[in-house]
């Protein structure tokens, strides 16, 4: 019989550490779907658990959406690839700049990785500046440039009035590590003073307006102000990293905000399952794409792009995510947070909770932390951390982030919430002497 | 009534050049697909056209292939992309793993352009050094370092025995350019030379075996020899990209040499029509990876990576073209390409062919290229050949890359071959004056 244990050894003679994505790798070996329909997945096994995670926020409708299989299924037998255009990318480009103020033009590419450094290449061109500035432990896909500094830690992320532009991965170049500008997030002071020293040289400050591995606290509206100001006056971008947040309000997570990004990368649900990213932004920027230009500017293709099988899972996703369902699923959020710190409160544990919108992340300490670096774990409380989410994953059937974050699928009912909450309690009971310990 | 001009002017409002890939636009307006089978695409004003480009060699088996469809269509049932992993990647890597001997390991991605770039990392983490050496011309996707020199011209491509590093990008980086270091294609002494220049900062030597945009023809063994050795004297690593190339045998391009690279970037055909790239090579290199590693030397993960629908499609699609569906396959290109040969004969004009395999790219010069430089055409030549490939499109129905490329699918038989060899027979003669009066 097929066990995830016995799938796992075979894929670790074919796949480096038995995984394609580190994501899903856990100790002693990761879990195999069968099957997944709404908000249950079904293991190998036979284990069905509630997903709270939507493979890290990319399904707003949970598993296998009705509605998307129907126009997936009739759009494979007209084709899902060629060297000509599709109506299906026109459809969604227009439902999209039709559903956020901000977006003029767009362009899709397969991935938020591929989206971010689209858009960091066409601040760069259009700014005709080379460096671009992120903030500490933001997560913005792979791309050397956008990954600077997620992973920084104690021993390398230096004065907070001018953080270390930290390497994610060994021997990337001190090129593009000179490139890239770190800011502490949400710290309006040292950010601008940080900013003005390479004021001639930044082409974009790149914000994800939730940054989920920064701590997962909105971007104060002061904080964006501040740097949509120090943009205008510099002759730099502001540019917004809506990969995850864009589910935070109908219009994304910018609509928060009394200043627009120029430029947004989207990625995640917007394909609704299927592989996808996105640009979006002023036409006057985006222009230096554009292929009918006599010298071109920013050359730019991508075989699998604006393909019509994620366009159309995309544009059915995003019309089914309409106000009232942004407004229901982000309330039903909020009850479970509610509900979560009641548990917090019976377990009396030290536990606080971040997020906005339909997202919320879990700390092991008393008071949300407002920073990256008050955020940032130690390696003994990540253990009692992995320690829960194991619980949570083995014993309550519930599947979480590993930052405890979840990412709500309109499929999760009131049902499920309960079952979150009284897991979480039950988690916190276990863990609270080891907690204790460490505080 | 819909027609391709209206759809386009609606694009136009909301795609930058009315496109989201600058590889389908055409003047006045690209072309929307309606349906596909097999090797005819029909348009949304109902004209059917064979398909010779087949989404730039990404589609070997030809549009909507019932053994895929078929399979997607069930797994769709049972979901698209989960924070978990699937049997499809393990099933799909062993598959790919048995079919060449230097596959090892692998790791899937989204696309050809994060395949490459995973790799290039992966060989500056390995080496521990920050630069990579490629060939002037060839198109490696749209990754910084990967792009230089791919559109380099006289006027910027410097001396032949030191060619410039030509960013394709404006306002790419000065520290992105340096960190490149281009040689000329198949050209044993020079390319030496420039490499002994760097020999303590290259990472990697990248080459694509048959690579299109030089001139699609491809690498000798003395060469890829040569490259090899220089780099086990130097630390280096010999990596491949072969995301258009692993048609060419059962065990990809590399099959043709005496030796091999340590790393292979794949991609297009081997998703089976969906977006999809890999990461395949030595264990001993891939395990920089290993998520079990004590210290994560190259954290990486993707949403969307080795997602069960991909997958899937690409293990059919890989087990469909088997030994003999690829002795075939490159049989029935051979016959094309005959044929193709006695249609210049007799039109009597200066065009040559170059290619292997299931592939293979019009000249128009006499003598077929060996080299970058002499395959770049003039903006004069460039206009005839958009002539000719007009012409094919709108009047035979017959669509081919821009580059004036076929990349063969399983799908073509004899009668297409015959309607190609005819249609650019009628095409030669179209444009034999402007080419006499061009040379």
């Amino acid at each position: 019989m097929k066990t995830n244990k016995t799938i796992y050894s075979r894929a670790c003679n074919v796949l480096t550490g038995g995984v394609s994505r580190n994501t899903i790798f856990r100790e002693p070996h990761p879990y195999y779907v069968a099957t997944a329909k709404g908000s249950y997945i079904t293991d190998i096994e036979g284990v069905e658990r509630i997903d709270f995670a939507n493979n890290m926020a990319s399904l707003i409708h949970g598993h296998s959406h009705p509605a998307i299989v129907d126009a997936v299924t009739k759009q494979l037998q007209r084709g899902t690839a060629f060297t000509m255009g599709t109506e299906a990318e026109v459809n969604f480009a227009e439902l999209m700049i039709e559903r956020t103020n901000g977006f003029e033009r767009m362009r899709f590419v397969n991935s938020g990785t591929e989206a971010v450094m689209t858009m960091i290449k066409t601040s760069r061109v259009y700014t005709n500046k080379p460096k671009i500035a992120k903030a500490e432990g933001a997560y913005h896909g792979t791309y050397d440039y956008a990954e600077m500094s997620q992973t920084a830690n104690p021993s390398n992320w230096g004065d907070i009035n001018k953080p270390n532009t930290t390497p994610v991965v060994e021997g990337t170049p001190q090129g593009a590590i000179d490139d890239v500008v770190i800011f502490p997030y949400n710290d309006i002071e040292r950010t601008l003073n940080i900013l003005d020293q390479y004021a001639n040289e930044i082409a974009c400050v790149l914000i994800d307006p939730v940054p989920h591995r920064v701590g997962l606290f909105p971007a104060t509206n002061e904080f964006v102000e501040a740097i949509y100001n120090w943009t205008r006056k510099n002759n730099a971008l502001m540019v917004f990293d809506e990969v995850v947040t864009y589910r935070v309000n109908y219009a994304g997570a910018q609509d928060n905000y009394t200043v627009k990004p120029d430029l947004t990368a989207l990625g995640k649900m917007i394909g609704g399952g299927f592989p996808i990213g996105a640009l979006a932004g002023r036409s006057e920027i985006m222009e230096v794409l554009d292929p009918r230009g006599k010298i071109l500017r920013h050359p730019h293709s991508g075989t699998f792009s604006a393909n019509p099988i994620s366009t159309t899972a995309g544009r059915i996703a995003m019309e089914l995510f309409d106000e009232e369902a942004v407004l229901k699923l982000n309330a039903l959020a909020n009850t479970a947070k509610l509900q979560i710190e009641e548990s917090i409160k019976i377990a009396d544990v030290p536990i606080s909770i971040t997020g906005t919108g339909s997202m919320f992340r879990l700390h092991l300490q008393a008071n949300a932390p407002s920073t990256y670096r008050e955020a940032y774990q130690t390696k003994e409380k990540k253990a009692v951390l992995n320690e829960l989410l194991d619980y949570l994953f083995l014993k309550e059937n519930i599947i979480m982030i590993n930052t405890c974050a979840c990412m709500f699928a309109t499929t999760l009912t009131q049902k499920e919430v309960d079952r979150l909450s009284e897991g979480l309690l039950n988690g916190f009971k276990l863990i609270k002497p080891k907690l204790d310990q460490l505080s």
